[in-house]
């Protein structure tokens, strides 16, 4: 069993006031028997701040990730959190880096599906399924934009994920891709979500929170509402073995069909 | 603009009375001006009605297609129904017909992907994707769990398919797939979609109704609740286009990516 905290939070306040939420989520979330922290899309930095993307932007060991590291360390608390990550001459990546509870980097995942605005600021990564391992269980990475292509979950489902971890930065009108196309996808290729969204507005933007823990058959374990909040589920890899053996589609796809157009 | 009927209904009672239900809703419907009727999985037949199957197994020119022809030219109103459709020695295929307003056969489909109970019956059909042009727009076929999978649509959309057309028998406690899954399918795939099912009960099944035509920026054109129903909605090409447009998802797919594991 493994117990997962999913922080919708914090609203942007510059990178000390973001890391400090980011830190009493993690306390709270230890608190509360969690293995593992999970934030929003470029949770460290803020997301919609134009130039401040390059100027934050940071190797995979650099500031940012030091900080995050003493608050995985002082809480016994794995954390996955969000970041620019620098890439030379050109734009940073948009970037996710899960740390240990000792505070080491375990893996980066680097957004390979930019969504329009997206493109200003960051080069789409080039590495496909990023995987690490948690109490025994598999858990795989995307973000946001990512995950509306069943193409990205089936390959993870492919490729072994149990628990897909999604940190996002979804915005109105978009809430039914929380509140419709992540239970899809859970249930179409049959595996745990974790939707890990940000609140408040920056610029234009107002983020529609709606976290959520999906099972994988489809049923909500958890759902946030629009403000900062903990959401704290329990991922029991027997629920997978069960529902994999009702909800039979991941066997039951035509590949001899779906290879004759391709 | 292509006026489209959704027919949900009738509960199963036998050939002669499904086809008079496929008659009346023909009558209705082209009075409300619909250029097409499309009626569930099964509709001429009965869905859950075991070794009936078999028995009632026809081709594509047998005496439901001379029926529902005659319903057709005589309303002046292309129809879209279910039957089981004859396969020699073999199963039958779960097949849908369309038959234009002039009583002609324009295209049949057999379901590929078959659920379940459907396995003890029938053969899986080996065409994949069955188009046919109506109006001016391009509609395409797939049966019930065909569009659990997001690869059928996919395909559809990469075929030119704007109008998807899914007749079903969605049973209790799959009304998640008609809610959230249908929309899903549509956002992601940018096209419109039309899901007919099945109402009543048939043994211990009790369908859920919940039929619905879903533009391709995932809103509700029309939603039917469980019982028999009768839905009429416009579809306008010139709203796909401005549809994907906005929702960029068919040209931001990374195939690059996806073709490195398959």
């Amino acid at each position: 069993m493994l117990t997962v905290a999913l922080y919708q939070g914090p609203e942007s306040a510059g990178v000390p006031a973001n890391l400090a939420s980011i830190g009493a989520a993690a306390a709270r979330a230890a608190a509360a028997g969690a293995q593992i922290l999970i934030t929003p899309e470029m949770s460290a930095t803020g997301y919609n701040i134009g130039s401040l993307i390059a100027q934050l932007a940071e190797p995979t060991d650099g500031s940012i990730f030091q900080a995050v590291a003493d608050v995985a360390r002082r809480n016994g608390i794995a954390v996955v959190y969000g970041f620019p990550e620098s890439n030379g001459d050109r734009l940073p990546y948009n970037s996710i880096q899960v740390v240990d509870g000792d505070g080491k980097s375990v893996t980066t995942y680097r957004k390979t599906h930019l969504f329009g605005s997206d493109r200003t600021y960051f080069t789409p990564g080039d590495r496909w399924i990023e995987q690490f391992e948690l109490d025994g269980v598999r858990c795989g990475l995307l973000i946001c934009y990512d995950v509306e292509f069943p193409e990205n979950v089936r390959a993870h489902a492919d490729s072994g994920t149990e628990l897909l971890i999604v940190p996002t930065g979804l915005m109105d009108p978009y809430g039914h891709v929380a509140t419709h196309m992540v239970p899809t996808r859970a249930y179409e290729s049959q595996l745990f979500i974790a939707y890990v969204n940000r609140v408040g507005t920056e610029g234009e933007l107002t983020y529609c929170g709606l976290s959520c823990a999906i099972a994988p058959d489809g049923t909500e374990l958890a759902r946030a509402g629009r403000g900062e909040e903990l959401l704290v589920v329990d991922i029991d890899p027997g629920q997978l073995a069960k529902s994999r053996a009702e909800n039979t589609h991941l066997d039951d796809r035509r590949r001899d069909l779906y290879r004759s157009i391709r």
